[in-house]
This record gives structure tokens, C-alpha cells and sequence, in this order.
């Protein structure tokens, strides 16, 4: 947790006035945007939010984040977001938190994205973290079914009361239970295909910076494409 | 309105006993799925289907054909469904009544796809009838933009009174007035790859036969794949 707490306080340093900043969701993006919340109350930094799930939303909502929807603003600055995994080439998984399409839809209208990690979730290849799909209600036993056969391993989300998790979206969670993903992109394409996909949680291509929490220090990758 | 009723009645011949069967949407399916109700009541006709909109399944339960959810059969025999577009290599435009997401979930179930429509709606190429993008409402006015940069003329279905439409999944409609597509196979994957898009109204490759209404006759077109 102190890794976590500690990513998530360097993130903050990024974040100038004036900027619009797209607001992850999870459990190292609490603590950036505590960390925000504190700046503005405490140093006077201001900035206006971009949330990324409801959750968020009402964290920065108690910080008094001033906040707008991603199609209120022209376009965002900066998005500050966890990752459930990062690969040495730098695709990750995202949707730990079941909040990937909102993520996904910040991410695509910002210019500049840093995910935050704690050095666990640094990985050779994606996919020991279970990849979350997003689907359609409708359609979605059939949907697992053609996971199944092709050996994806997948299993729907539950609540602690062994109900279907519903997204902010009010579709179901379809895990994939993948081990090891080789070819990323050609994955990517297949998802993108599939109809009642509404969104995966393979974010390829789109991080620029990496801050890694250790033992030792915040560890900061730069992203070269 | 003599025509699509002519295919709409023709297409039920399709349809024997014991049949999961796969209820289109609109205006023309319309009169196939009363044709089948007719014929459960008059001929003892004996299916059971799955509609692909609120609309179909209301007109359904009111002719008491029994119904199954998609995720309750192991698959669907047929589908008979209309078209907005149909070109000459028999790929569709689908979605004027926005259901394209629930006909598309059905079709990729489906054993045997039949479309039915009046001859004005064959064309050399897609692309005249505007084509219907269902989007998730977070972000929507950003893919608007990015549909507006590329020159994909895109608008917002509205209501009459000025609201914009909702589908049954709780999504909007952007149309796009493309006027003439010639790649629709490359502008599929550029529009299953955009987030914030759950389905866009391409149907390509999918259909294995085409009734077409004409003033003389029904026409009826086998697709080889």
C-alpha cells in the first residue's frame, strides 16, 4: 500500500494550473487524487477534472474538484491512471476496477498519459492479470461460450453476493483468463470485432509515461513511439 | 407499403415447424413476424423466437409467439430481418430503426440469415441511407468531432421533440452521411476499433439470402460465400 501511496503523490507533481486533468480509478489513482485534492486546498493549485468512473467522481466531488464531463472540454492534458499490468513494451491491462471504457474513452481525448504502478504489476508479457471485456447484457451467454471454445478461459465478475457485477455502464464483466498474451495487437483486433464487446481492457500504444513505485524509489519510464 | 408486406408474407414460408427463429426489426420485418403469428394461429405453426428489439418483442407476445432470449438457445435456426441498404455484393446497411446492435447480436447466432425488402433498397454501393452508429453517451460529443474531422458528416438522431434518441440499450445514434462507401470492409475496422462505439449498422458478409419485392414478384436471392 505504501508503494501505492507513494506513485500516487509523485503523479500529482505533474499536474500544472490551468490544466484539465482526466482522473483515474483504483486503488494507486486514489491517492493521486487525494493528492490533488490536497494541492488545491493547501498550495492553491487549480485545475478542472475529468472522472473516469463514478467512484472517482464522487471522491473528487468530497476534494471539491471542479470537475466536467470529457465532452465539455476541448481536450484533456493530461490523464493520470493505475494499470493492473504493463509489459516491457509498454501495452497494459486496465479494468481491474471494472472502469476500463470510461478510462479508455479519457485516454483517447488526452495528450499526455502517465500511468502509476507499484513495481508488481511490471511484467514481461500481459496477461496473467485476467483481462476484463465489457459486454452487452444481451448476448452475453453466447458471448462466453465463443470464449470457451477458444480456450480464453473466461468467467463472468460477481458481486460478493454471487450476482453479475453491473459496469458504471450497466453491462456485465467477462474475465479472460489468458496466462500469457504473445500477440497483443492481433487480440486487440479480434475483440474489436466481436459485436456485444462494448470494450476490453487492452490498452496498447497510448501510455507516455510510466511512474513505478519500489522499495526504493518512484521509479519514472519515459515512452518512446 | 404493398411490397414490404408481399416479402414480409413470402419470407414467413421460410419458417417450418420446430424452428428457433430469429424476429427482424422494422418496417418490413413487421409484416413477417405478423405472418408468422398468423400462421401459429391458423396453420398450427409451432417456433419459438427471439426478437431483437423492444418493438418486435411487444408486437410478439401481442400474437403470443412464444419467445426465448438469445442466451436461452443454443442457437437460432433463422433469422429473417430487413435492410436499409443492400449492394450488389450483398452487404447491408442496417440500423434506420436503431436496433442494429440487438439484429446484429441475434445474426451472429444465427444458423441461416434471410433479409427481406422492397427493390428500393438495392443498390450499386452503400452509403446513401446514412449509416447508424450506436455510441455510448460518455465521450459521444468527442467521436462526433473525430467523425466531423473526417468528413463523415455525422449527426445525432433526435426525437421528435428535439431530444436525442436512446436506444434500448440506453446509448445514442450518430448517422453518417458517407454518400458512397468503397471500402466498407477497411470502415468496418476503423469503426470497431473506436472506443465508445457498441455497434455500428455494417453487415457484411452475413446474409445467405435476399427476397426482394418488386411490382411484378418476390425476387429471391441466393449469397455464395
Amino acid at each position: 500500500m505504501e508503494l501505492k501511496k507513494a506513485v500516487g503523490i509523485k503523479a500529482a507533481d505533474y499536474i500544472e494550473n490551468g490544466m484539465v486533468v482526466g482522473l483515474g480509478t483504483g486503488s494507486t489513482a486514489y491517492y493521486f487524487v487525494e493528492e490533488v485534492g490536497r494541492r488545491m486546498k493547501e498550495e492553491g493549485l487549480d485545475i478542472v477534472g475529468v472522472t473516469t468512473s463514478i467512484r472517482t467522481k464522487e471522491q473528487a466531488e468530497r476534494l471539491q474538484i471542479p470537475l466536467k464531463s470529457v465532452d465539455e472540454v476541448e481536450y484533456i492534458d493530461m490523464t493520470i491512471d493505475g494499470a493492473d499490468e504493463i509489459s516491457d513494451d509498454f501495452h497494459g491491462i486496465k479494468g481491474g476496477g471494472a472502469a476500463h471504457l470510461y478510462e479508455k474513452i479519457v485516454a483517447n481525448n488526452s495528450k499526455k498519459i502517465i500511468w502509476i504502478v507499484d513495481e508488481s504489476k511490471m511484467v514481461q508479457k500481459l496477461g496473467a492479470f485476467p483481462l476484463p471485456i465489457e459486454v452487452v447484457k444481451y448476448g452475453s451467454q453466447q458471448l462466453f461460450k465463443r470464449f470457451e471454445e477458444k480456450g480464453y478461459q473466461p468467467s463472468f465478475r460477481k458481486n460478493e453476493d454471487d450476482t453479475l457485477y453491473l459496469t458504471d455502464e450497466q453491462n456485465y464483466i467477462i474475465d479472460l483468463h489468458l496466462g500469457q498474451i504473445d500477440y497483443p495487437i492481433e487480440l486487440e483486433k479480434e475483440l474489436d470485432k466481436m459485436t456485444g464487446v462494448v470494450e476490453h481492457g487492452l490498452f496498447l500504444n497510448c501510455v507516455d509515461t510510466v511512474l513505478i513505485g519500489t522499495s526504493e524509489e518512484v521509479i519514472v519510464k519515459e515512452v518512446s513511439r
